[in-house]
């Protein structure tokens, strides 16, 4: 049976790329062992992570002045490290909080220096929506601005980018590489690696160089941009296995076009899903049209006693993962780029045939 | 060909586990996707992850009163991890330095307080040795001792114990599992995954409950022991794919044995190369026999023209990652657990024809 996994992270992989791995997991390219068995400072892999790191630059046209670094830490790393690498002292912060994940990194980040927060997420007669990026409060004197445009919980998104002279600090982890983004608007991109990029333990990090910190700033060393730059992402051993993996990913991004090509057929995907939400009132999905994210679609059935029931034969006809955060409730569909448009449809189809007999 | 891997990290891996995570990498226990797929908070990898930290307890013997954590960012993590979470206001720390790893640890943990270092190789006659624990000196208010018994990169290595009522930090990343080990004796037991654990990016720590930091005290979260304690190490997505690799390595140790049974395995494995080295006026070994690492074995050819050759010759023979350190030089041949002994009896009979064809 084909299965389709809506895993809102650790996330599906593209099949491609499972079959490669596995093909070469105990004998990577005739050498004998694993690429996970070698040292990260030998020829091949030192070649198969510089492969990824240009692979990606091309994908995002990363400008020269950043640096790509591949660090450990999930993005919960990076709440830490962003304050950490870019605080200055006597100034403060801006924290834009649109959901959970903006949410957890402006409390992480009270532990390293002084920051305001602003709460952008509003309810207004049952429906959510985002005060949009004109509208922010901004402090021109600020540190940096930490956002994150794409809230994997809540399924709220935005694509606007604001207007400061400020560093723009952005949690990319749910919808980087999902369609172009202009890299050098910003100032720090971060992403946990297991929505869009691989699995989880790898995360990536693109930085401005004149925002790396002092090299006497004490900053543990496996947070430290500096460090980090100055030693190809090898001041300590890689996660090897997941910058591998994540390099077999930007490869087929790249043969399916490239990020364009990739926002093309995520916007087809999420519109498949809440245009089929929208003529329903069987399901229902509480976002405002301008602010619903193209990655996590959460959803919710109007009978909830049917959410059981929706969870088993969903899994039951291989569509995998549907049950949604413990926070929200519900369902919820994550549509990263290695979900196929097939497996949307699938979902759709599933979710009419379900309205159908329970309706 | 058959080859083996004598890396020092990213280090090989149990020949079966290999085999075992080929097969169920896309497809694991019939799910339709594989572990690295699948989310961390679901049952599926819940049990993989409980299982393997029960596993673990059971091959070291674990006590109850001690935390065994699944973290981020290898051992160099962990130099910062230490002294933030152990450090005590007004009290300097005592680093013991035995080579090079021990020596890193200290120099990061200056970042974060006070500590006294204290040098402990020595070199008499061109024979490198260790001072022995009994005489070393010992700040008895320090907030605790980190010492590191098996250095990596110098190939030395010492199993005994101080004996101090300061809490003892060990960093075991290249000697856990390798043999018996009284946890009890220590506060804190960590290492990185990718010698003796599984691949890099995952990080082992066992942690006594009593010295968990306070609950206020502004630790990096990943960095957090009381944090990663009270979430069951999924305060943040771990990375669950070399947990559960790491899972693979703790079954497949319980079938050979345990650790007492690896301890004869590996001892026998040292024995057979240092033995031949020591015969040998071609090749020489210079640590003293009592401080001779059995997992990590530097040696040289008394005519260092011929460490190309050696190199090229050895790989071809299907003998892999024979190079030694780029601070040492000369070769190192790394026999941690994986390594069968028959790689060993491999590697000296190549080593005898060479010395018969180039002595």
């Amino acid at each position: 049976m084909t299965t389709y996994n809506f895993c809102a992270g650790p996330a599906m992989l593209p099949t491609e790329v499972m079959l490669q791995a596995q093909e070469e997991l105990i004998n990577w390219h005739g050498r004998g062992c694993s690429i996970m068995e070698m040292s990260h400072r030998g020829k091949e892999f030192m070649a198969v992570a510089a492969k990824a790191e240009q692979d990606l630059r091309d994908l995002m046209q990363v400008p020269s002045n950043y640096k790509v670094l591949f660090m450990h830490g999930g993005g919960r790393g990076q709440f830490s490290a962003v304050p950490l690498n870019l605080m200055q002292p006597g100034k403060k912060a801006d924290y834009i909080v649109s959901g959970a994940w903006s949410k957890a990194a402006a409390e992480e980040a009270v532990k390293f220096g002084g920051i305001n927060t602003q709460q952008i997420q509003l309810k207004t007669d049952g429906v959510r929506s985002l005060t949009a990026e004109k509208d922010w409060q901004l402090d021109p004197q600020a540190s940096f601005v930490h956002f994150c445009p794409n809230e994997t919980v809540d399924g709220l998104e935005f694509t606007g980018v604001p207007d400061t002279q400020v560093p723009l600090v952005a949690d990319l982890s749910s919808t980087i590489l999902s369609r172009p983004l202009d890299v050098s608007r910003y100032g720090v991109i971060y992403a946990g690696a297991q929505k869009n990029i691989g699995p989880s333990g790898l995360t990536l990090v693109i930085v401005r160089e004149d925002l790396l910190p002092k090299a006497d700033a004490n900053i543990p060393a496996i947070l430290d941009y500096r460090l980090a730059a100055e030693n190809d992402s090898m001041f300590n051993t890689p996660p090897t296995y997941a910058w591998y993996l994540a390099g077999l990913v930007f490869e087929w991004l790249k043969r399916q076009g490239g990020v364009a090509a990739m926002g093309q057929i995520n916007q087809r995907k999420a519109d498949t899903l809440y245009n089929y939400l929208d003529q329903s009132d069987f399901y229902r999905n509480d976002v405002a049209a301008a602010n619903r994210s193209w990655m996590n679609v959460p959803f919710f059935l109007a009978d909830d006693r049917l959410n059981d029931l929706f969870i088993a034969e969903s899994e039951a006809a291989g569509l995998l993962a549907l049950k949604g955060h413990r926070m929200v409730g519900g369902m919820r569909a994550s549509l990263y780029n290695a979900m196929p448009l097939e497996g949307v449809q699938t979902l759709v189809t599933f979710m009419q045939e379900f309205e159908r007999v329970h309706g």
